[in-house]
């Protein structure tokens, strides 16, 4: 039997919806015969997930006519052409606009998954069951959906709401110790952007989180979409405040795409962006020496970088973050700190810090 | 001088905006100054309209920073794989989430653009210049926007409104007579589905109109488009009245994915299939023989087909039929006629009759 631990609800008019969290939901047939109306389901997934999850995923499933679709895993295969396999499972099975689709995997099949369903026959129903540490806390709110271009990451895609977010926490206990801490980098996000409270928790559980304890993950699970619902509710197509979850993102995606996807995961490259975005608050005069150095020292206690590649030169990495979605009308906006808790998205920065900063690491 | 004839605005709240109507329109500075903010525009436009209008379109864009990207011309070209080459163009010019699309051309380009600006970084600012007689009576309201896949028409794309379309009559002058009764069939369809008194007005008015007398033309613009967002505003996300807009269309879309896309107008495919919905609906006792007549012999003023392409058989017919969108779990549904003006979707039909509609025109 699956057990919920937890659950929160994402308020966004008509298109809310409920998060749900605890052991072995991913199985459980409950869940999806509430939120999958109509008679057809594909689940979307990858090599990876498949083997481990998909079938207890399909028996749970079972009545609906059914279908799976297994993508090829990694950043790399984030494509608009793999998209259309996705497009071509569902016309050649002949699924309907009133199909569903379930995203069962981590982050890259629930964003692919998403922006099929945002745009198969122009909209159908999504439902996600992220098995990543990192897609449970990311990926279960906010709607983005997307995949990337050769010249940027998340370049295309659509804002889409699921219907339902099934976050497994035993899915976790498969997660390898690189991934587990990429997930655990988007969790100190939540922290350092509007919860210093939480960040004292994190403080004091990192070793019981790093030891996967079952309920301290599914604490840190429903605080962190809390977080993140908060903010998203207050701003859904990311006009001002929703920007503030970018935090390490815009420095992390220049490492993500300066070393070519996948060599650095999601979280490995915001955890260093996120010390570099501490690190020019502190050189701003915005953050303590002190609150920085919690700051990198939690990071470290989580396995992950606090610096990023030294083969990234500064002139390098202010071309790459030049094409972020960011940028504003050719401004560079970055999310800063003022302290543990509290952040800003803000362009009124010294230039010349940064160039500090990215100096610092730079080679 | 551009002179606007009328004008009218579609109705959906926050995604509100207006359509005008007039000559001389695309060229004219004022209305994209007030309808795109940001400085970065792309024109987005094909091979045959980019050497009519291309020019005047961009110096009325005079001082923005801007591009333009030119496709291949047809509906073949309607796939992920051109889109993409707006997407790489975007890219490449380092073009921001504050930017405009303008589409500038007929309905592939709105369709196409319309669908990069719902997806470019997850949605930036969209206007319409269609360019011809069709998009401007129906790609002009109703967000529709997406690419075909191979296995199936628009089975990709999403709904996005545009900020403004500027519909201007003196870019029909340069369309060749098969593609400006392609617009009229659709222009034919909103009298049958919802305005009896416009179907009278078309009957008087089709010599005129085939002589592309301008202030015709305006009234027909005007009067569709005031037609199409009646429905569209009452539903826009096509759950169930907005349908009616798809008379004729399930065997148009038969015919043109039959018969290969782009060897029938898509104007000239639901011609034939009005006239095939308008037998049925008259097999089925709903209309009578005197107003099939009618409808048939306007169609065929208009310089239409009234029937479909004799190679197409009845099963060929059907199974074609069936991958299109509107097919409800496994169900048949159609928009038919009670009578000229009054319109119906139903999947309460004798089949038999259908199957004697298809035989009839069938080899």
């Amino acid at each position: 039997m699956s057990k919920c631990e937890s659950s929160l609800d994402v308020d966004l008019g008509d298109r809310s919806y409920p998060i749900f969290i605890g052991e072995g939901l991913h199985a459980d047939a409950a869940y999806y015969r509430k939120y999958a109306p109509g008679t057809q389901v594909m689940v979307v997934t990858n090599e990876t997930v498949a083997p481990l999850y998909l079938d207890k995923t399909l028996q749970a499933l079972a009545g609906y006519e059914l279908r799976s679709c297994i993508l090829p895993d990694g950043e790399a295969f984030k494509t608009l052409d793999v998209l259309n396999q996705v497009y071509t499972a569902l016309l050649e099975a002949r699924f309907t606009r009133k199909c569903t689709l379930v995203a069962l995997g981590g982050g890259v099949i629930g964003d692919m998954t998403g922006f099929a369903a945002a745009t198969y026959q122009r909209g159908v129903h999504f439902i996600q069951v992220p098995t990543t540490l990192l897609s449970q806390v990311d990926s279960s709110v906010g709607g983005k959906t997307g995949v990337n271009h050769r010249l940027g990451k998340n370049m295309i895609g659509a804002f889409y709401q699921p219907r339902l977010v099934l976050a497994d926490t035993a899915t976790l206990n498969t997660l390898d110790e690189r991934q587990f801490s990429s997930g655990l980098a988007e969790v100190i996000k939540y922290g350092l952007i509007v919860d210093a409270e939480f960040f004292d928790w994190l403080e004091e559980k990192m070793d019981a989180l790093l030891a996967r304890d079952p309920r301290c993950l599914a604490y840190a699970i429903q605080r962190s979409c809390r977080c993140k619902a908060d903010v998203v509710e207050a701003d859904e197509k990311e006009a001002g405040q929703r920007a503030l979850l970018n935090l390490g993102h815009t420095f992390g995606h220049a490492i993500e795409t300066g070393m070519g996807y996948g060599e650095w995961l999601h979280g490995e490259a915001v955890a260093a962006g996120m010390c570099m975005a501490a690190d020019l608050s502190r050189r701003l005069g915005w953050l303590s020496s002190e609150a920085f150095e919690r700051i990198r020292a939690l990071i470290e206690r989580a396995r992950l970088p606090t610096a990023p590649p030294a083969e990234l030169s500064s002139d390098r990495f202010l071309e790459l973050m030049a094409v972020d979605k960011k940028v504003l009308d050719g401004r560079l906006r970055l999310v800063l700190l003022k302290e543990i808790g509290q952040s800003l998205v803000t362009e009124a920065f010294e230039h010349g810090k940064l160039k500090e900063t990215l100096t610092r690491y730079g080679r």
